[in-house]
């Protein structure tokens, strides 16, 4: 019996929680791991980045939760600096490139898994590819970005273009790095991901920490000196001085190759998979990480998020079925944490405008509290907004602004979405009570039971 | 029409909350409220008194929710230093004592609140009512504790009698006032709320921070000198030498009015009502808070739990329930989270000992991890223990011990614990990641992995 060979395209989280999975369950002589990786990193932490490049890591290589030397310790046959340029799907094999050389060769497979990534959104600006223009995407994005923080002049003004988790994240590593911070938001308030209302709170903390952020700034070109670095970014009425400019803008599936063999995908670009992360209509083709569309599990439809912790899940899920097991990823509520030095920031299910995309009626319910006993010490403000489905009472969402233990108490929510509780029945729920993590009604309860009310008389009006 | 007449016997969180409410729904002119406390204080947070002891939270106010007078203010006749002697069910009134005059006199009632708490347990041995020797259930207990460890000689040794969640928290406190602290603990390990194997990360925290914990260690007396302060707490085969004793030892549902009319009591001593919080079998009475039993939703038996967040719930349904509207208290799960200095407890649901009493078969899974990702600063140990029904894979528990976000990552598996999730299902749970708030595998989900894997094995066993 010759042993089955797994292809692995792309060697971060998705790609080699995969593959180290599949080796938990089958060992050399039955299954032939091959993995392509075109980096020179492998299984990193994009999200640890903004914390490196502001100094809280101080070590680069702390974000590499395994390095290819210990992959390959563990059977996985990984093949670095070598990009897979072409997929053949009927053939059953893939071309790559090997970077260092040139050489280019196929490599059959038998089961194949896709976990490209997601790129870098870069509108096509002027100046963007500049000196001192920086994504932080990869570790090596996030190295050019501290060389060139150290070959800043002065006067150390930095522009964050994007307002979304990186953008704030990136604008309190340039804080620490003593840069005056200017944020180019082109909505209506930074973190789109929350409702204007919550992102209002955003910016006011902003503003506290001593971030200027622009709203509705619409970036239209990278002014560059006669050295060609960055000078300056300029928007539609205004011109923002600038030593160092960090894009923040998001990001996008990487399907390329699958997109040129027709792979099925889906409304934001990403590959379409069933609940088992095989890709839609392909029995030996699978795919996970930030290159698919996850099941929105509150919307009822496929949405694409970028995050290491899908990846992960996504991952060690492929690894268990083609390694004979079996698991399945029924999708997301759409959970996410984030920071700005102390302000903490979290969100789960839909925003006001998802429930209208997707035709749900709701009401709102906003309410401040403190994420310790009022009187206890350090008890600082948390504002919490609650949407229920009108009359049903369902939750459908819920979003975190505050200090101290603001973010983490989505992950309450976030389990009631899962489970499809009302808000009626939140207001029930046997939280953890003492008065260093929580008033006697914790905010999450005392927002549950506005929204009961909210509920109740949106259902006799 | 005249008013109608809701007489509540106890003014703290349930009764005071249940009077709020009521008068939130209806007016003075349809229900004269009459509250009687016997104490100087309303509406205060006995679980601070470990907080304002140990010098947390400096005034004692503080812990006054609502004071008598801002009752008042809401046309709810208060009547303090007034103890209720005698319910007469039938006749459908109560007797009082002016505490300061001594005078006696009937009210009667159409709706009757037993709000009457707990009452700390002392068993009856020598020295128990010595100079030196507190409990902490009272403010006034707790003015007595601080005045007494003003007295207390250069030695400043303090023994705190107990190690459940009032114990450790006073030997936090004691430290905090500069004393040595020597814990007397009858069980196993402190925190019997936990499985001993848990318990145990306890003790040896409480040993890294200075303070003396002796397991199955039993009380036999208090010593006292000859100006009758006490001098040491004697166990059967030992003395510790102590300037002042702390009694944490627990408290049972103050039932005795109850008791002395028949009105039903659980086994563990507290009154038993319906969902709506009323006396079962008497339609015009209702009860909450410490001095009722809970239905507990997993063990499907009732329990005696004293804790503010559930009075303060008791108390806003009987409100409503006597107001005209309508709500339910559907059971607990069991949720407690607690401190010593920077160690977080928390658990709910079933330890392993609950689990057999009701005769569930049951995996355990216990994994150690960090709340933050492992490099980022301040990451540290956190224990998660999950208990997973046999075959079924339904989870029945969750303890966690560690530092900083190990505590309210319980309320992760109360949610889950109500919604009946399996451990497989809390696999896929899309909780909030970024590096300072969680590994990329929360620790929740990393127990849940592990005990599928538990499951799998005993179901194949």
């Amino acid at each position: 019996m010759t042993a089955e060979r797994l292809v692995i395209i792309g060697g971060d989280a998705a790609g080699m929680s995969a593959a180290s999975q599949a080796r938990r369950l089958k060992g050399p002589d039955e299954l032939e791991i091959v993995a392509f990786e075109r980096s020179n990193f492998t299984s990193y932490s994009a999200c640890g980045i903004p914390y490196w490049v502001g100094g809280d890591v101080t070590d680069r290589d702390a974000l590499v939760a395994r390095t290819p030397q210990e992959h390959r310790a563990r059977d996985i046959g990984l093949r670095m600096r070598t990009e897979v340029t072409e997929i053949d799907v009927a053939g059953q094999r893939v071309r790559a490139v090997d970077l260092g050389t040139g050489e280019a060769y196929w490599t059959g497979f038998d089961k194949l898994v896709i976990a490209t990534g997601a790129r870098p959104v870069r509108p096509a600006l002027p100046g963007m590819d500049a000196p001192g223009v920086h994504g932080v995407q990869t570790l090596d994005d996030g190295q050019a970005l501290l060389e060139s923080l150290d070959r800043a002049p002065g006067s150390r003004r930095a522009v964050v273009v994007g307002a979304g988790y990186i953008g704030v994240e990136m604008a309190e590593a340039m804080l620490k790095h003593g840069f005056d911070v200017t944020v180019l938001n082109r909505g209506e308030q930074p973190m789109a991901t929350l409702d204007p209302d919550m992102g209002r709170l955003v910016h006011d903390a902003m503003d506290g920490l001593g971030i200027t952020t622009v709203n509705r700034a619409e970036v239209t070109a990278i002014r560059t000196g006669s050295d060609g670095r960055v000078r300056a970014v300029a928007t539609g009425d205004a011109s923002y001085p600038a030593d160092v400019v960090v894009l923040g803008i998001g990001v996008e599936p990487e399907t390329t190759l699958a997109r040129a063999v027709g792979l099925p995908l889906g409304p934001h670009g990403g590959l379409l998979t069933d609940l088992s992360m095989r890709v839609v209509g392909h029995d030996n083709i699978w795919a996970g990480g930030d290159c698919v569309e996850v099941l929105d599990l509150v919307a009822g439809r496929t949405r694409h998020i970028a995050l290491g912790t899908h990846a992960n899940k996504h991952g060690q899920i492929i690894g268990s079925n083609v390694g004979g097991g079996y698991g399945t990823f029924p999708g997301v509520v759409g959970t996410a944490v984030s920071k700005v030095c102390d302000l903490e920031i979290a969100r789960t299910g839909l925003r006001e405008k998802d429930a209208r995309a997707v035709g749900l009626r709701f009401v709102t319910a906003t309410i401040e509290s403190t994420g310790r006993a009022g009187y206890y010490p350090g008890a600082r403000p948390m504002t919490v907004k609650m949407l229920a489905e009108y009359r049903t009472g369902r939750l459908l969402g819920v979003q975190i602004v505050g200090r101290d233990g603001a973010a983490k108490r989505v992950d309450i929510a976030a389990v009631a979405l899962t489970a499809g509780m009302t808000v009626e029945q939140m207001t029930a729920l046997d939280l953890g009570y003492a008065p260093p993590f929580s008033p006697v009604w914790d905010p999450v309860l005392v927002a549950a039971r506005k929204a009961v009310t909210a509920v109740r008389r949106a259902g006799t009006a």
